[in-house]
């Protein structure tokens, strides 16, 4: 965020060694009360004058509501302006049918979800949220019509969902999105793209992280094209940055909403370092096999596949500060159409 | 220094909702315990493979001896490949006269300082450190001899210094360099730079972290411009990134050691970021003046001098995300010369 021109104050909810994925690490959480003793530190000293919030991962259902409670005051203070508080949560519940916060973190994101603007869950999370089950592009319109009915959220992405469709290549994945219209219809739109078969570690927080700056940026534009933008607020009348919750007006289509633009750089982006991620990774991993070949441990030992594991997870980490033009400058390959 | 392509594992010794030169701040100190574990959590998943370590402000003396036992540790496991670890200090006490970290942290620094590879103290800390008063440039030269010779330390630069000279602009501020030869003679230079009347908060962890990515960018290119690089390697054998403590041999001369090339640049990015961050502070500072007159509060009383105290410091923080193109790309204009 830094590297696309944000000034961020990062509260830290955890400070870990590793990300858990290592399966071990040291570091500790920091307590929901402390979490709210920074926020009202920042208050106390004209701190808080934010634009946007990007919530992440936190641990625990009481420190998820003191996150929570940020956000909300936040809200309430911007009330009186329109569109000059953006928030976006990013519910981290678990993936792939597996919860890896706290059962009780589940009901808190639930009764936080109608407070922000823009959610990013992914299949899974989509699932917990709507009590949808995620199988098809039929049912994926489902989930998203009714997180929008039931929370009023007015945006939501999906991330990475696989969706079997006679137009898409086998090995594809897509982002499905919706900015819901005046009467909570949705709008959806997809973007589909390659997959790479490799596990990668820090894309949710990627994914979110250039969400919060491409969706800025996309509402100043108006979702068009730059040479569009002003023959667009004279038809509107109001700048979108000044509207509730920077919601289009509902003769906007899916596929040109803020959201879809937003959505492409992102993906654009992640590609790019996803692509370049994974040709390192592949010869790091190669490298780290032929030396435990040749290690005193010998091949196919505890200790030998405990190190291989832990190699594999660092290999895994998006490789983002040297490739800070594919954050900068992406190269949209990959559009949006009508889900 | 991300900006810069840098993968940093920032280990947090504090968590704090602002600086303290704001008078009030929330949050807490990590525990010596915490800092020693997180090192341990990163040892045990390979991520300790660290080029380069920059120590900042630690708040405490055993936090500090932490942070001292984490860098002594990696130039122990660096021993056998020279260069392959430096270890940038910026021994944080305090400035101006007075400390502000606990006295019992001093004895810590100087018991640090001999296993560092840069230090960078200001003026008041480099007297602390060699017990030489600085008043003019025979003192600060005999003050970074001591350094050398006491601590062994290979290169030292001390950060804004005021030198009375005849050659200097009454408004100038200097910095001083040195890298020592083989015998812990000072090779002492000084890029001298107009002085912006403004307070600044921030600029001691600018300096800092742009010393760590100029350093290694300067030894990579021998000091000199990169074109005269392959003829110097020729000459003396080694490339200078696998010398112990990237200490250039004795025939450089102060203002050709890679130390200066990269104390220019730092310099030059500080004096773009510090120029724009006076601008900007000069108008919040002047609007938040003319809001205080009209405010119910009144003008002058205490809890005005408090609100404008705080706006004044949050003026007063670099602006360092808007001006990313003055941390990449600086244009050099103030030159190392001969102390």
């Amino acid at each position: 965020m830094q590297s696309l021109g944000c000034d961020v104050a990062a509260l830290n909810t955890v400070q870990f060694s590793n990300h858990t994925g290592y399966k071990q690490w040291t570091g500790s959480r920091v307590s929901a009360q402390e979490i709210t003793e920074l926020y009202q530190g920042l208050k106390q000293s004209y701190l808080d004058d934010f634009d946007m919030m990007l919530s992440g991962y936190v641990p625990g259902a009481a420190a998820l509501e003191a996150v929570g409670q940020i956000g909300q005051e936040l809200k309430r203070k911007a009330e009186s302006k329109p569109g000059s508080f953006f928030w976006v949560l990013d519910p981290v519940m678990g993936d792939n049918g597996r919860l890896y916060v706290a059962p009780d973190v589940v009901p808190v994101y639930k009764s936080l979800v109608p407070h922000a603007d823009l959610v990013l869950p992914n299949q899974f999370e989509a699932e917990l949220l709507s009590e949808v089950q995620i199988t098809d592009v039929p049912s994926i319109g489902r989930a998203i019509q009714v997180m929008h009915e039931r929370y009023g959220i007015p945006h939501i992405v999906i991330t990475s969902v696989s969706l079997p469709h006679p137009d898409h290549p086998v090995s594809s994945l897509s982002v499905v999105g919706s900015s819901m219209t005046s009467g909570r219809r949705a709008r959806p739109f997809k973007i589909v793209f390659p997959a790479i078969d490799c596990y990668f570690s820090g894309t949710g927080d990627m994914f979110a992280a250039l969400m919060v700056v491409r969706m800025r940026e996309a509402v100043h534009n108006g979702g068009r094209a730059p040479e569009q933008e002003q023959e667009q607020e004279q038809r509107r009348g109001l700048p979108l940055m000044e509207t509730a919750s920077w919601l289009s007006d509902d003769s906007v289509d899916a596929v040109d909403l803020p959201l879809a633009r937003a959505a492409e750089k992102v993906l654009a982006s992640m590609h790019e370092v996803l692509t370049q991620t994974a040709e390192t990774m592949e010869r790091t991993v190669k490298k780290a096999i032929a030396d435990a070949a040749t290690d005193a441990d010998g091949v196919g030992t505890a200790a030998e596949e405990k190190k291989l594991h832990l190699l594999k997870s660092k290999a895994s980490e998006l490789r983002l500060v040297r490739h800070l033009d594919s954050l900068r400058f992406p190269k949209v390959e990959f559009r949006a159409t009508a889900l």
